[in-house]
């Protein structure tokens, strides 16, 4: 079944940036329980870029948000002390978003999220760029798994992103990444799990939500678990759980949408 | 990019069921009208049960969508000799809906069909019964292959049905469907093409157009070419039409809605 990643509690979005620079707590625990009541199993925590001090914005934004909600946290961030400053405050169960590839990032981000008993995204880009073919993200899938094996993590807390460029950038991009999906699933058992940023394919689009309703139903056949997403959009979420009932992951009844958003509330 | 059977003219609904009844023609040729610029690219005419004398009732309905519009006629009964009564008047191009698989059968239909120079719905259905596995799907559509190559019929005239069950009858065919196709598509080159009753699938859900989006979504990935279908319902037209940009089977603008419908509408 799918496990929504809420993408709203992010300082690229002008509420959530105004928010933060008048330490407004209400907005992003509104946002918190909103999201947590649509069905998100985490929620995404990204500073955005305007915050002066990110490590602080961080802190109190992790600590805003788990005043409101229990859910899991996926802490989001490329800079590593800022990753650092929301594990420090975290009650939470943490999901940290993002390690790269490079074994050396994957020799800090493995022992840190451990060390925390965190999950971990990995996105399948390196010092070589971001790869734009099937068979190199399935290569870097799998020396990531390799590291996970080394550092003894576990395979099914690995969370891969392959990297989705956005459909007016590479339309051909969509059908590969389910191809790549497909072989990571098969790379382990417990497979890994994969996650995309579904608005960014979409990004720039005039029909943003049909696209991602799209793509979120042929991703989800092919093995996507976990996309940040906004789960605030109700007909986004309904495909989502159709998507669900469809792949027999959860069980058909005429209700299966309020049934569908109860599981994701409930466990 | 999808070929959608627009399934309206078909006695089983009411308005259908009276136009018949008191030899309405206009209502036929509106449904004919309408769903070829909702983009049917074939439209669905069935007489029914209720009608008493079927092949006058065939004649009819065909003769009177070719008045209308010059779309191609998928002529729908298990009946040869409504089939017949069909093919007799049509002047449009021709889908025969549809032969089942055993070889009998097939002897039949196959060289009925070459000799109106029509194209040939076979069902996975034989004597045996309707399969539910995927082996039995697959093995039926190689032996359906081969008659095509016995009787020298185009493949790419072939269209396969594998029967989908609707979801509330048993969940996890849509997932086995899947399967089939992909692998129906590897069976020559170039492949035979792929349909499915689609609103069957919903049929007796309450959700029916949500579900009829996804796995409009879900079977075009796996290569559903002509699903008999609701054309008429806007928004499983703008789903098929984003499954396509998302695919790459047409290219993405910002318009792609209406792009695709000129497309459908235009060749």
């Amino acid at each position: 079944m799918i496990s929504p990643i809420g993408e709203r509690i992010n300082g690229m979005f002008k509420d959530i940036r105004i928010a933060i620079k008048e330490k407004n707590a209400a907005v992003i625990q509104d946002y918190a329980r909103r999201q947590t009541e649509a069905g998100a199993k985490f929620l995404d925590i990204n500073v955005g870029t305007a915050a002066e001090d990110q490590c602080a914005v961080m802190k109190w934004l992790v600590e805003a948000t788990q005043d409101a909600v229990k859910t899991a946290l996926c802490i989001d961030s490329q800079k590593l002390d800022v990753v650092k400053a929301g594990l420090k405050v975290a009650k939470n169960e943490v999901l940290i978003n993002s390690s790269k590839a490079d074994p050396e990032a994957l020799d800090i981000y493995m022992p840190l999220a451990k060390d925390h008993n965190a999950s971990l995204i990995c996105l399948t880009i390196t010092k070589a760029g971001v790869p734009q073919d099937v068979d190199t993200r399935v290569a870097i899938s799998a020396s990531i798994l390799e590291k996970a094996l080394e550092h003894d993590f576990e395979i099914p807390k690995i969370f891969i992103d392959p990297i989705l460029l956005p459909i007016n950038c590479d339309q051909k991009q969509a059908v590969l990444m389910t191809q790549v999906y497909q072989q990571i699933k098969i790379m382990a058992d417990p497979p890994p799990r994969i996650t995309v940023g579904l608005s960014n394919f979409s990004q720039g689009t005039r029909e943003r939500s049909l696209l991602n309703r799209t793509i979120l139903t042929m991703a989800m056949a092919a093995g996507l678990d976990a996309p940040v997403m906004d789960v605030l959009d109700e007909e986004l979420m309904n495909t989502a759980l159709a998507t669900d009932v469809v792949l027999n992951n959860i069980i058909y009844s005429d209700s299966f949408l309020k049934a569908g958003r109860q599981m994701l509330a409930g466990s």
